[in-house]
This record gives C-alpha cells, sequence and structure tokens, in this order.
C-alpha cells in the first residue's frame, strides 16, 4: 500500500516512542492475538536482568522475556561477538563448513549428556522438534509419536501437532499420528490419586498406552524434561528412568525438548542431567544463546550419528548453522562457563526458593512451590486443602481475572511477570543479583494480595 | 559426550581450516545430506559477489549463496545495522513494541503492492507459509489448499506438505489437505501441448479442478509467483491475472510465496508487480534483508488485517518481529532503494541474457533461457527439437553426471552455481558489476561443453 505522509520518515530520529507505537499498531501482526486489543508499550533498553521503557519505567524480568534471555539482555561478550562476526561473515549457505558453526557443534557434543553427538541447527525450538520428529521415523521406521497434554512444542504444523496446549485447538484437525499421555503433575493428579500418583509414575502409565497403540508403532516419546509454560511441572523422582526403560524395552526413541529447560535454567546445564538421563535427541533453543540472534538445535546421540552417516538426512532450512546465531551461541556458553552462571542460577533459586517458602506462610493462594535452579512455578489456589485452581484451566476473559490482578500489581511495582492458568512463571535470568531476587520477592508479597482475595475458606 | 583432547580449544587462533573442517564433519549436521558424504569446504570470507575458502580459492557467487543474497557477501550497511542493533537491544518479546520491527513493517506496508498492509515476522519462509495457511483457513473457515507440483515452500510438516517438490516425499503420507495442480510450464507442457499450452494457461486449469474439489472447500491458493528451485518457471502472460479472478469468484485467497522471487530479484520489488496482480497474503523472506539475520514476513491485505482486529492470531514464535533481523531488513531496504540496485538488477539481466542468447548459438545443449532481472534459469537438453531434458527428473547418482559435470567445470574456474534436475539457477547478487556478468558467461561458455557432449544428433 502506499502510505502518503513520507515527512514522517525524513529525519532518523522522528522514531520516537510515538511513532513507534503508532506504526506497530498499524502494521505489526502480534503473536496469539486480537490486533484491535493490543497496545504494545514501545521498549526502549535493557540491561542485564531489566528492561526499561522510553517514559522510564523499568522493569525486573523475572521472565527472562519468553524464558529465552538465560543472560539477561545485552550481555557484553554476546553483543561483542555478534558484531566481532557480523564484520567476519554475517552468513555462507549450510553446505559450506564454517568456524563459529563449527564451534558450536562441538561445544555442544562436550557440553551435552551421555553420547549425545552431531547437532543440526535451526533458527528455534519448533524447527528443532520438527526435524527430530521426521527423523526418528526414518530411523526407526516408524510413524506415531507420543507427547503429553501439558506440553507446547512449537507452532508450525508439525510442532503443533505435537503440543498438548489449548492452542494446538486451532490447528486441528490434524493427521500427524500423535498419541497423547498423561503429566506427572503429582500436585493435581487427574484421578485424585495421593502424590506420587499411579497415573503420574511414568512407565507404567507409559506401558499401558503402548499396550493399546502397539509398541512397534510408535518411533518416539517427545517431553518437556520439566514442563514449561504448561505449569512448570517436575517429573517425580524414578519417572525420567522408567520413561527411558520402556523405550529401551521397544526400541522407541527418546526426544527431551529443553527449549525451555535447558542451559542452566534448573542449575545444572540440562535437565536431564539432575535424573541422569540421556535422550536419544535433545532439542534446545532460547537459553542456548539467550535469543539474541534466531536459533535452535537439534542433537542426536552416537547410535543417531552413526545411522546418519550412511542414510540421507531429510530436512534443511536456509538458516540452518547461521553464522552469526552460532558466533553467539559460543560467545553465550564461553560466558556461562566462565562467568559460573549455573553457580549464581543455583544460589539464587536457593534464596528465590526460601522467600516463596516465607510467603507461603502469610499468602492462602500459594497452593505449590516447585522448581530448581531459576525455573519456578508458583501454583496458586482458591484453597489449599481442597487444592481448587484459583482460576480454571484455560480461563477466558473475567474467569482470568484473579491471576491477571496479581500480574498487573507486580508489574505497577517493577516487576514482570507472567502466568499461565494459576501457574505464575518465575524464570529470571540467570545472572539476576540476590538484592533483586529479594526486590522481587517484595512485589510478589504485595501482589499475591489481590490472589488471596480470591482464595475461599477451606 | 566428552571430548578428551581439551589443548585444541586453548587458543582462539587454533581454529585453522582443518580444526574447522574437523569439527563441521564430526559434529554438524548438514541440510539434505548423507552425513558420511559431506565434506564441507571452510570458507573464510565473502564481499560483494565473491566468497573465498583458506586456499585462497575465489568463487564469483552466482547463486546468491541459497538465492537469499540479493545484496551480496558483507554489504557495509547492513553489517553496520547489525552492530548498532546490537549495541541497542538485540532482542525483545514480541509482545512488545521496538522500533526496528515498528519500522519494518512501516516499510513492509510501503513497499508491497496494493492494499497489503499488515506483517507478521517469521525467522524464514517456511514459518511465513506456514502461519499463512492457518491463517487463511481461519478467514475463510475452509480447509484445502491447492499448491503446484513443482514448488518448494519449506520443511517444516505445513511446508513440505504445501511443497511439490520430491523432497516432500520423505515427509509423507500427510492429511494437510492439499491438492495439486500442474505448473505453468509452457515449455515442458506435460501432455506435448504446443506453447501455452492450455494445462498451462492458469484460471481454465484451476477451475477445472475446484469443479471436482468444491471451491467452498477451498481456503487458499499458494503458488510462487515464479517457481524458484523447481525450474526457474515465469507464468505466461495472463496467467496469473486469470489465476487471481478465478480466486476472487469463489473467496479463495491467493497466497503468493516471493521467498525466492521478491525484494528485487527479478527486477521489480515483488515479481507479482510484472502483472499487477496483489495476493491476498505476500510471503517473503531470504533478499529481505540478504539473510544476514534469520527473518522471514507474511504481510496480509487491508480485508485480512481488518479481520485481525476483531478475531485471534493463532500463531507466535519466540523470535517473531526479531530486533537484530528487523534492524537488517531495514537496512537492506534502504540500500537498495538508495543505492538503485533494482536498476542494477535490471541492466544486469539484459547483460547476463544477452550473453545466455549467444551462448545458446554456440552450445546446443541450451534449450531454454527464461528469466528476468537476475532471477534466471538454463533449461539444458539432449535435443533443442524434442526438449528431451539432458537428465531426467530427480536424477539419482550417475543419472546427473552431465549436470554435475558443468557445475563442477564453473566452480573450477571460480564460478559458483548449482542445478536443480536439468535446469541451472542463475541467480547473482543484485549488486553484481559488469566485469562479473562477462566473467560468469565466460566461465559458464567453457563450462556448458561438458552439456553439450550429452546432446544427441536431433
Amino acid at each position: 500500500m502506499t502510505i502518503t505522509d513520507s515527512t514522517a520518515t525524513s529525519a532518523a530520529d522522528a522514531w520516537t516512542a510515538d511513532r513507534i507505537r503508532a506504526a506497530d499498531r498499524a502494521y505489526v501482526i502480534h503473536s496469539w492475538s486480537t490486533q484491535g486489543t493490543v497496545n504494545a508499550v514501545p521498549i526502549a533498553g535493557g540491561e542485564g536482568s531489566w528492561f526499561w521503557d522510553y517514559e522510564g519505567n523499568r522493569y525486573l524480568d523475572f521472565q527472562s522475556q519468553l524464558v529465552n534471555m538465560n543472560l539477561g539482555h545485552q550481555h557484553p561478550r554476546i553483543v561483542e561477538a555478534i558484531k566481532e562476526q557480523a564484520d567476519r561473515m554475517c552468513y555462507i549457505g549450510p553446505g559450506y563448513a564454517e568456524r563459529s558453526r563449527a564451534e558450536l557443534a562441538e561445544l555442544m557434543a562436550q557440553l551435552t549428556p551421555g553420547d549425545l553427538r552431531m547437532t543440526f541447527f535451526t533458527t528455534g525450538g519448533a524447527a528443532a522438534n520438527e526435524n527430530a520428529v521426521r527423523l526418528a521415523r526414518h530411523v526407526t521406521g516408524r510413524r506415531k509419536i507420543i507427547t503429553r497434554y501439558r506440553s507446547y512444542h512449537g507452532a508450525t504444523a508439525g510442532a503443533i501437532a505435537l503440543t498438548g496446549d489449548p492452542r494446538r485447538w486451532y490447528a486441528e484437525p490434524n493427521d500427524f499420528g500423535v498419541v497423547r499421555m498423561f503429566d506427572p503433575y503429582t500436585y493435581r493428579c487427574p484421578v485424585g490419586h495421593p502424590d506420587p500418583c499411579p497415573v503420574c509414575s511414568g512407565g507404567p502409565h507409559l506401558e499401558e498406552i503402548l499396550q493399546y497403540e502397539n509398541p512397534e508403532t510408535v518411533a518416539a516419546v517427545v517431553l518437556e524434561t520439566v514442563t514449561g509454560t504448561n505449569g512448570l511441572i517436575y517429573p517425580p523422582e524414578g519417572y525420567l528412568k522408567s520413561i527411558r526403560e520402556v523405550c529401551d524395552k521397544y526400541g522407541i526413541l527418546l526426544i527431551l525438548d529443553e527449549v525451555m529447560a535447558g542451559f542452566g535454567r534448573t542449575g545444572e546445564w540440562f535437565a536431564c542431567n539432575h535424573w541422569d538421563v540421556t535422550p536419544d535427541i535433545l532439542i534446545t533453543a532460547k537459553g542456548l544463546n539467550s535469543g539474541y540472534v534466531p536459533l535452535g538445535a537439534m542433537t542426536v546421540n552416537e547410535r543417531i550419528s552413526e545411522w546418519l552417516m550412511t542414510n540421507k538426512f531429510w530436512g534443511g532450512l536456509t538458516y540452518a548453522g547461521h553464522p552469526l546465531a552460532c558466533a553467539s551461541g559460543v560467545a553465550s556458553i564461553k560466558a556461562m562457563q566462565e562467568e559460573n552462571v549455573l553457580d549464581n542460577a543455583r544460589a539464587m533459586g536457593r534464596r528465590l526458593d526460601a522467600g516463596l517458602r516465607r510467603l507461603a506462610e502469610k499468602h492462602p493462594s500459594i497452593g505449590d512451590i516447585r522448581g530448581r535452579g531459576l525455573f519456578y512455578g508458583l501454583e496458586l489456589v482458591k484453597n489449599r486443602d481442597t487444592r481448587e485452581p484459583l482460576v480454571p484451566f484455560n480461563p477466558a476473559g473475567p474467569a482470568a481475572a484473579p491471576m491477571n490482578a496479581v500480574i498487573a500489581a507486580a508489574k505497577k511495582q517493577g516487576l514482570y511477570l507472567s502466568a499461565n492458568n494459576n501457574v505464575i512463571r518465575l524464570t529470571p535470568p540467570l545472572v539476576i543479583k540476590p538484592e533483586e531476587i529479594d526486590f522481587a520477592l517484595e512485589a510478589l508479597d504485595n501482589a499475591l494480595v489481590h490472589a488471596d482475595e480470591a482464595t475461599e475458606p477451606g
């Protein structure tokens, strides 16, 4: 279309907050939104665990944006690496070898557990999951995939079919061959069993499904090692090992999606390290390079690496192994190693955990506190005894009000949070400082009053 | 896995060509390849239309890598913009407004034809196509999608289902609701009709398919305005307009995929400008920012923009509207505008065209020369009269030898080319210079001898 007001583009400094806001409203389609209701705030900058708008409002980023900025905003080493690589080589096709691409792939082989070895780099988690599933089908010669209800694996057709989150409803029906299992959501067993419950115990539940599905038709089980957006659900002890054993028993590949949980988020390099389980394929993105350049990765084990030596890999994209993205990944990993970021994540996680448990003594709305490292979920309830959620599943409009009130009250105090259903996500940058954890706890203390108001006497 | 030789990582300068090559072979999974056969050459640098390896071999990039580097290698304005944005803000979540994101969206509205207005930014063409199809289904309330056999739309589950290229075979079966039409491949009508043939004439062919499919079940027709990888096929005059008219008659959306053909590649900003047709949704990527940062875009018309005001957009990704990517897009567009890149593309295209026609007088293997701007296909044949292709469709192993020999001979002379089936792709950066065109023509002249040897007397 033709835009008549060309005078506005005459000076570079014409990009005021108002103009950014107006252009955004007129021309930018925002994710998962009704565009007429979007009023996106222009952001002027960020540093470390903070970002700010053009009016000087500063926010402590207790989400790491979309749980991707593990090293926070504008980490100088990643910024520098991007600038250096930009000067050297922004892009070369995926058919060539390139220094940052090779170095990052080698680092992935070093960092990932067990016999994980070769990596295919994409531009994000969705494409990495898509490639993993296609590869698993070719390696096994089978088609069905087992995933969980409370999960999110991305929004492209294959990734959204794997997903259990209600966002998949709007891409259905599909015939992608997905069978779903229940989640190890021990706090909220779907049939009211005691915690830990039989449905949640992993292997046996998977075995029952396989009995009905025919294990010889199942290519892979795809799980978030720790469920992210859909409730910060940690598997009980023994869960992952039992899933791994059942997969091995039937020749089914285990694909662990650590797009959110990986790269120090839980206090270990990868969440599966907590339970000493190695997947056949590990999926990462987000914290891999803190999202400074779009990047995702599929890392496969020795057996699949060998299979790929003599069988064709039927996947690809123009930006596979993008040099600028890989350079930012190398810098990010080195910064995490050399600045002891995992130690900080664990220490700050303990501080956060202790503070949340103090808040629980005061706030009847806190039903459950789940987390390791800096990957925490705060589950809010109407009643601690009945565990009735503060808001219903997939709440629309007014039903979500009590949660929205908490988020809004936190924001007003400069604490940037989000929630999914009745669970608040507490996932700050891993470089957060003690006084910032304390700031968040104080703001949360004030904000939770709005949740307490919606509780009901036991 | 654990890598024991840690001494190699001790010095930054240890990343020699040999080490890059070794790490690449050991740890990088390459697209569309049997990994054991990959021996990727480490690339040291590039500038303008050239790139080079560590041994000093220089190549004239007559592919623009994957037809994405429209402004060539290391264009100083894009490099500078990336560095500036890296200093200002590498990333902010897609829920916020951000300067480069807003500016690029406004530029898209200005540049794109007709009433195209709002843009959703992805990390590449595949995700943009995926989002377009989902949106088309929601807007129309219909599910079927019509695409063409000779097409490539990306490799994620939805995009590969839209694709006609044999690469889709390895992601099949699917139930994505795709119906395929034939291509306007007038040089090679599938049933031997004269050129232009009735099958190739667009509207009538589509009408016949709709008669059998029920037009009220069809959400969209998805076409590459000019077919890229699958043969550089240009629609005959009137083709696109007739497709547009049939779509309008039945309330079907027209989605044009200009991931390759867009942003000056054919000598116009968008290929559809040649025929004065505006799609309902335009898909771009590659030349949008020359691939310096992963970026794709879905731009929708006024009607769909209005629909989105009151209906939810069911798509999203962490890197939607990535600031670093958008900044590179803004710089790329401004460079194209201010450096008269389209004029150069047209002038160099004329020079290339004239040279190719001179070569055709000498080389009996040249069957057809198709192109505008710098988006050319050179179709090679065994026999000009029968038009028998030099190699069969989707050739494997030895069957591809004559084409491979041409590509290898060109490379030996420093000319980087590629082919698909029997069509050589001639798609250099739009900033290419006259003497570089001449260099390419001379190398091609020498290389085509290998194709001539495979021709048969008429």
